[in-house]
């Protein structure tokens, strides 16, 4: 990790910097891809899961044996854990369900807003290096509670056009409707489309690489609504001389195995403690399956010498964090003062796999700087928001000069008059 | 209006298309001005407003002088009316702020989440046939209350070179920090690139013609957030033989007026109403001063007689419209039915134009069946939702088996050992 120094703020623009690579070139190999599954449907899903997964697959939907079979082939200790998870992620979500305040702005004037579930509901699961099955929990629990009516899921299969019993498992658990063998862009212009056998969906959530955040954004300009921008994933530390240098070693590694485009910052106010985490890091490094993916990303990755916290807090808003870990004296006090960042780990025991997985919050987070202007994801993401109002004849006799008055000053005579009308009356 | 009398399910899809326009040709031009921008930043403000509104400006950002100016000129029954409507809107706003709920989701793991407010939010206020102060409320309200620490505000100014007054004064009523002169694409490009003037913004919002709905979107695959997509303005009235004909038809021609681009769409179950209805549209459009607007809008807009009261439900969830007025027996009950719209009015007393301006709820709302998956504007929109974690040791101690367990069985031994280092301490 490259280490830096007390610097000051004329510096921090430099050291916020995110390792950015431009994928505008695939655009229009994307686009042509979409454009070929709204042409052709089916027959296009197949065609490219044939040439980029290498698979020719007959269904795409997963059947109900499949289904059933997958449930016997996950051990139970996992099943155990993702049930866990499960209740864990439920708990927490439960609680964002709004329930309707009936308001009465003025005498007679009464106003409220209800949640209704998104009716149809699309969940990209990508395959590769690891069956993100954590993600099935992340997306489908929330979903559910929200109360949409239709919850798919398309995933890639693999050469033989098998799906990860895992990823089939929590899937049927966390009550997603149908399971759909598609990945890449494929899976996701079928979802923004429709095609024979998968259903059109009104928003697209999920993870996957530059090719599917691509065709995501393509999809969001054609009118279909997708969860969040992607980027990289990151974490960044803020730590003192009262955390302990594994640990935050091992945070930091947590994230830089994820990808080697991933971000791993850390901001201390110690130069002992930040030469004691990359000696820890050297050495927890060698014995991971995917050290080589981690040492890429710890390339891109910083080690920021504060002069305070307070200032390692300032520097660490204006990076915006998917996640923070705050492994520092008084760290739920330091929470307080934090503005900017997707999910906030306080103290030395919350480590963020714990929230990757189980605790209860969603792993679904604005990264890429995002967390400035986004949530990450939530029972929220799943609704829309109803807004309805209610006036009496006295209501509307309250409130009638007001509108009459605004109306005429906006030049939109036939908003007053609907108005007058119902007074004359 | 064109009718419809009866017309079966397989019907329904050509009776809801939306008459739509594609402006996908401006793209290019848009995509040059906002690069003028970004690159030349106030030097091509400038360039533009007088290429595009006529004006030679030589400050961009509105005096303290011009705005006390403004309080001036602005009558006070309109300032009146204009405090009414905002303490409204407040009131309904402010009803909107979650508060923090502690989760403890299993014994010594606790979650929660907090809303913090966009750091830096940018309003856009078009100029054009109507002075819309109203929308100024409608954003800043639910700004302010959100805790937006800048929120600037960007609208064209006349040819001589002057805002609205009541823009003005709608603006520093509702805490609006910065106020700009400068409209379409250049303003939307200034916000969010940020120029010598004009802050660069986290999230932009509000309506436009079709060059600044272009702009968004571009801006929106660059990182800056927006609102949400937008479109025409529409409405769509369910009624029956307890409405009044001449109210219904007031709140169509109130929406028809908007442009001619508009569409209001009556769905009824009586034929002698519908011709009613019409008959007294003819007789009301006559005197409007937007009619020749009306007339055009009234072009694209349709009568359909249903079945039943549910059947219209069905058409007008499949429809999505931006604005619903409920005119039927029972409109409380209706008003429980319904799954997608995104702005409810019940009964006959409760016409569009009382949203518009002044009952409580945002006039900003998702249009062109966007009602499917988007919300209308409200505090949700300027605020982002930060989850945060803490755990015991025994909250680390309960949890960590089905977090490594999980880990594990993704292959990612990274963070599998970030739980166990901890544990074996």
């Amino acid at each position: 990790m490259k280490i830096y120094k007390y610097p000051d703020k004329k510096g921090w623009s430099g050291i916020i910097q995110r390792p950015m690579t431009d994928y505008s070139a695939l655009e229009k190999s994307v686009k042509k891809i979409l454009q070929k599954i709204k042409e052709k449907g089916d027959k296009a899903v197949r065609k490219f899961s044939k040439e980029f997964d290498g698979v020719d697959l007959k269904n795409l939907q997963v059947t109900e044996k499949e289904i059933n079979k997958a449930s016997t082939l996950v051990a139970d200790d996992l099943k155990q854990a993702i049930q866990q998870a499960k209740d864990n992620i439920q708990r927490f979500h439960l609680a964002q369900k709004e329930e309707i305040k009936k308001i009465e702005t003025m005498p007679g004037v009464i106003c409220w807003r209800k949640s209704k579930g998104i009716e149809k509901a699309g969940l990209y699961i990508p395959g590769g290096s690891a069956p993100l099955f954590s993600t099935v929990l992340m997306l489908a629990v929330p979903a559910q509670i929200a109360g949409c009516k239709e919850i798919i899921l398309c995933t890639p299969p693999s050469k033989d056009g098998d799906i990860n019993p895992a990823i089939l498992y929590a899937a049927q658990l966390c009550g997603v409707t149908k399971i759909f063998k598609a990945g890449g862009v494929q899976a996701i212009g079928a979802m923004a489309y429709g095609t024979e056998s998968i259903p059109k969906v009104f928003k697209i959530f999920g993870p996957g690489n530059q090719y599917v955040t691509l065709a995501k954004q393509v999809i969001q300009q054609q009118g279909v609504a997708i969860d969040m921008p992607a980027g990289p994933s990151e974490v960044l530390v803020i730590a003192d001389d009262t955390a302990f240098p594994e640990f935050v070693a091992a945070d930091l590694l947590s994230q830089a195995e994820h990808g080697g485009d991933s971000q791993v910052i850390l901001l201390t106010i110690s130069e002992t403690f930040a030469e004691k985490v990359n000696n820890a890091i050297s050495k927890q490094v060698k014995d991971l399956p995917r050290k080589h993916i981690a040492e890429k990303a710890l390339k891109n990755s910083k080690t920021v010498i504060c002069k305070t916290i307070d200032e390692a807090i300032e520097l660490s808003d204006l990076y915006a964090p998917e996640h923070l870990i705050l492994a520092c004296n008084n760290a739920e006090e330091a929470a307080t003062k934090i503005n900017t960042a997707g999910s906030v780990f306080i103290g030395n025991y919350s480590p963020e796999s714990a929230g990757d997985y189980a605790s209860g919050t969603n792993h679904t987070l604005p990264t890429n700087g995002y967390a400035a202007m986004y949530s990450g994801v939530s029972v929220d993401s799943f609704v829309k928001k109803i807004t309805y109002q209610q006036l009496t004849k006295e209501g509307l006799q309250n409130i009638g000069n007001t509108v009459m008055t605004m109306a005429a000053a906006e030049g939109l005579d036939a908003h007053k008059n609907a108005v007058a009308i119902r007074l004359k009356n």
